[in-house]
């Protein structure tokens, strides 16, 4: 028998399939919970028609401001017939819905995880710059083409994505600034083991689904992921 | 008998005298805690021979990111001798060292108002190209000079504070920017009061010298002020 929850997810053909950031961050939420779940792939061209289907209404909009934007993770869950998008949104109603698990949005920080995600955003945008041409290569061809197409037209201004990637001496100096980007919330974090102290939340969530990502897709012996381990005090490693 | 706290603060001619959000923010910890505490007025230039006076260690920097920048609040406890400067640390040594009055920063958001505070400058940073030329206006004569030479010459590239206030279309748009900058923390919140729901914290005090800064620098019965009333059902003026 299927579980009541299924989570959808991009496929690939990394090891172990599952790569994106956005979708760990729900499966960790729902591996924290431990509530059962089966994930469906959905190969990028198919995403705006999983929304159609499902009725499940987009939270973003593209650059423009207007136009939808259609991302994974999107969760069904059979048992209320809830159809949502945005890992976050998700904890949220995982949160609500199954009180006896633990909560991934613990009481009086809703407002703080929106403050969170938005400063995140902000630094590890930078990272995609840097995993463009590779998150490409570990596509599907059906994936491929979609996601050269509107990267390229929505998001580099015409650039190919090749063309995009950081190189050289200015590719050091964006490396560096990730670093330093790491380093704050380092920073902010202190000693601490999780980003609330002694408590996991979706923050930790937010911060291992991005670093998943790295390790993914550059691979567990890539010069990068072992660069970021040795970063402030190999805290992204034990994380 | 002169209490033991002593917070420096920059002096102006409106009314009340204490204008500068960042102070304020350090004001509302200490009015919440209900420490006594008195108020010492330092003119702009004088700030930095303050730090060297008191041995105050700068947390920040200029935009060449080595030379330290000097700026107030700072806070000094003749019962511990300590000296503290920057509005949320001032926060975070008073919520130790007084542990037995309300906590500005409660447990498990350390990191959290760190990642709020970064949140936050990315948004409001835009309020001070409005202000910048109102701010001026306010101060004493000996700290109108010290602005106008170090704004223009470190934050303005030059041109004058009269030449960097936003006019016209391009003062339209910039508003409206700020107006959607304040939406997103209205949706953060959602209908709570408080930013963490009904709890108080920094975060508020934090929002709150913001909002009080600009009701003193263009004065209650201006057309700013009178706007910002009226966005987002009233919250900020209740707040």
């Amino acid at each position: 028998m299927s579980a009541p929850i299924t989570l959808y997810d991009i496929p690939s053909t990394a090891p172990g399939n599952a790569w994106s950031p956005n979708v760990w961050k729900a499966r960790y939420v729902l591996n924290y919970k431990g509530l059962p779940y089966q994930t469906e792939w959905v190969e990028y061209p198919d995403i705006e028609l999983l929304y159609a289907k499902t009725g499940t209404k987009s939270h973003l909009t593209k650059r423009d401001g207007v136009t939808s934007h259609y991302t994974l993770p999107v969760l069904h869950d059979a048992s209320t017939g809830a159809v949502i998008s945005d890992s976050a949104e998700i904890a949220r109603y995982l949160d609500k819905t199954y009180p006896d698990t633990p909560t991934a949005i613990p009481l009086g920080t809703d407002a703080f995880h929106y403050a969170f995600n938005d400063a995140l955003e902000n630094k590890f945008g930078a990272l995609c710059q840097f995993t463009v041409v590779t998150t490409f290569s570990i596509l599907n061809p059906r994936s491929q083409g979609f996601f050269r197409d509107t990267k390229e037209k929505n998001t580099l201004d015409g650039r190919t994505l090749e063309e995009a990637a950081p190189k050289g001496v200015h590719k050091e100096k964006e490396w560096a600034r990730l670093r330093n980007d790491f380093g704050k919330i380092d920073a902010w974090m202190k000693e601490d083991k999780y980003f609330m102290g002694d408590v996991i939340s979706y923050a930790d969530f937010s911060i291992s689904g991005w670093l998943l990502w790295v390790r993914i897709i550059y691979g567990a012996d890539s010069e990068e992921w072992k660069d970021i381990l040795t970063w402030h005090g190999g805290r992204w490693g034990a994380l």
